[in-house]
């Protein structure tokens, strides 16, 4: 017989889950199993919010289980580590991101490709090994897997870093992948939202000269002003998409809802590639001979691996990259929600946890 | 006021042309022009019969002007050169494939991929740089500037050959291009006519495992025996096609009717590359999220340039890569189009235009 979360391990956990499909979250009493050899135990202090917690929280991908405890962003600080851990110790500040397990065997696994291995364990809503659910970062605390941890550099701020191991990795993880990480390139951005945000930063940091493309004309400014685009393009201005028709080496298409492929390959250089990172749930129109002529591509990228996250985490700090937030009480997080339903955050709401999530 | 096709040049040629969207060729008086400083005149000897002849004859894509003079796979000897003219002399066996121009400046043409140049010059029923229109290979003879020209190598059959200069480029180039030529990959070829047969060979004499993957399984004894396929898989078989899933590294797919891509994505091993040669005209469904979770690639690629095109000509020789073929008479071309369009032809009809183009 099943034991219940809040007795299945020894440790008690403090969080809050959704329990239903309204996605409504609240406290929940829950356990974690104890550290093994090769654990880190880390007392979380914040935890970003993805719009893939809002999917979970509504089982909008169907597989949600409830109660269900979202978040995946998370910084914390270790507390207690396995016998045989040797990254890291007692006081370190690390992250966890969206993976937190995984079979270590396999060619995915074997070549830091963790996110791409058929038997990966989410955060959240996943089973783990020793067959109990995963519960996520709206928690006061974590174990987690040495090899699924990461180093979190001195000199970036733990608020704002918080994102980057979701929404920096799944952006950061393509330019590189993909070559568009070459200074000179001209690299598009479709939608402004968490990733958008990040992809620009992280593409002006690497040389790259960046155009966002929004259906937006209000986020123009800030783009260019506070985000440092080079450039804006209003994807409805047929006028200005037609002037950029063949100048981009890359697009980074961040955005999950339906939209038409089509004038974005038509921006892309001969060669170009149109990187899909958003999931739009119905299938899309592709037309073939634009592709051919051009000899471009459009392919799909999906977070990063363990090696790799931690690269991205380290040159973000080196080049001061954060993403820009909301920092919320823990009693806020439905709010916050509704909020990023409507797109009505600049750019990643992260959870207080240390200072607000409290069990009493 | 522009001179009619017979008197704008002042040699005499001959061939047969379309005259209209029947798409029905007859004998066809024209002229061509003397050879420039860096010409070379070619005796056309043989001509292959593309699928694209098909659609150009009967201006399926819209842009055919008449009368239409169609052949881009010619193999022929030259007759006369330029005084510029270096890599070639009087009597070289020569090819011809789908190019006969460019801007020679651009990017792509600097870059050795003419075939990607906006202002690439076909071989028929394009605008030439002297301002006439360009005329094809079933015709008695053609003058072609040096850079386009291709040396045919010694060794290789001439007819068995022609195909190669489109058909054959048309495969070699992605499969090199994207990866795809590494001994231990394994790679299916959808469809098994002109590309497709091809694909086989040249990706079997790099050593990779071919799977072909076809709606015939009337095709099978044939790609394997024959054609040196690995292994055969019938696209309307659900268990095969299941038990295929996440096999293959890349797929070359060389079908132009309406098809459905996720069964093929679905074959793709994780980082797996669809190319795409052939060229449906509407669009095709595309679902992102397994590109995501796969981080697989749905690419297109067009012909190849100059330079790759000598070395998969010369690839072809040492490793005796021709096509398999059906010699015509320039009288039966008509014939050969009807069959050609109900796929019967194994895999390649060539018009012996030397013994059978006659002009009386």
């Amino acid at each position: 017989m099943e034991k219940s979360p809040e007795k299945e391990h020894p440790r008690e956990a403090f969080g809050w889950a959704a329990r239903d499909t309204s996605g409504v979250l609240s406290p929940f009493k829950f356990s974690r199993r104890n550290a093994t050899a090769k654990d880190v135990y880390i007392k979380i202090i914040y935890c970003g919010v993805c719009h893939s917690d809002l999917h979970f929280c509504r089982n909008e991908w169907g597989f949600s289980a409830y109660p269900l405890v979202p978040g995946h962003e998370i910084v914390g600080e270790v507390t207690e580590i396995g016998n045989e851990v040797q990254k890291f110790r007692v006081g370190d500040k690390v992250g966890v991101g969206c993976m937190v397990g995984g079979c270590d065997t396999c060619a995915e696994c074997n070549n830091d490709s963790e996110n791409y291995c058929d038997n990966t364990i989410l955060t959240y809503n996943f089973i783990y090994h020793d067959g109990t659910r995963t519960y996520g970062g709206f928690s006061d605390k974590i174990v987690v897997e040495e090899r699924y941890v990461l180093r979190f550099p001195d000199g970036l701020p733990m608020d704002a870093g918080a994102p980057l191991f979701c929404a920096g990795i799944t952006v950061y993880s393509p330019l590189r992948y993909f070559g568009l990480d070459k200074p000179g390139l001209h690299v598009g951005v479709v939608g402004l939202g968490g990733l958008g945000h990040l992809a620009v930063k992280f593409a002006k940091a690497f040389g790259v000269r960046v155009t966002v493309i929004s259906t937006s004309p209000s986020k123009q400014k800030e783009a260019i002003d506070k985000l440092g685009a080079d450039s804006f393009l209003v994807s409805s201005d047929e006028v200005q998409m037609k002037d950029a028709v063949g100048s981009m080496d890359g697009i980074i298409d961040t955005v999950s809802a339906h939209h038409s492929l089509m004038p974005l390959i038509d921006l892309l250089k001969k060669h170009g590639k149109l990187v899909m990172v958003g999931g739009p749930d119905k299938p899309l129109e592709l037309q073939i001979f634009p592709l051919l002529t051009g000899r471009k591509q459009v392919v799909g990228s999906c977070t990063g691996g363990m090696k790799e996250t931690q690269e991205m985490i380290d040159f973000a700090a080196k080049n001061g990259i954060t993403a820009d937030i909301e920092v919320i009480p823990m009693s806020y997080v439905n709010t916050a929600m509704e909020r990023l339903l409507k797109g009505d955050v600049k750019y990643r709401f992260v959870i207080d946890i240390a200072n607000t999530l409290n069990p009493n």
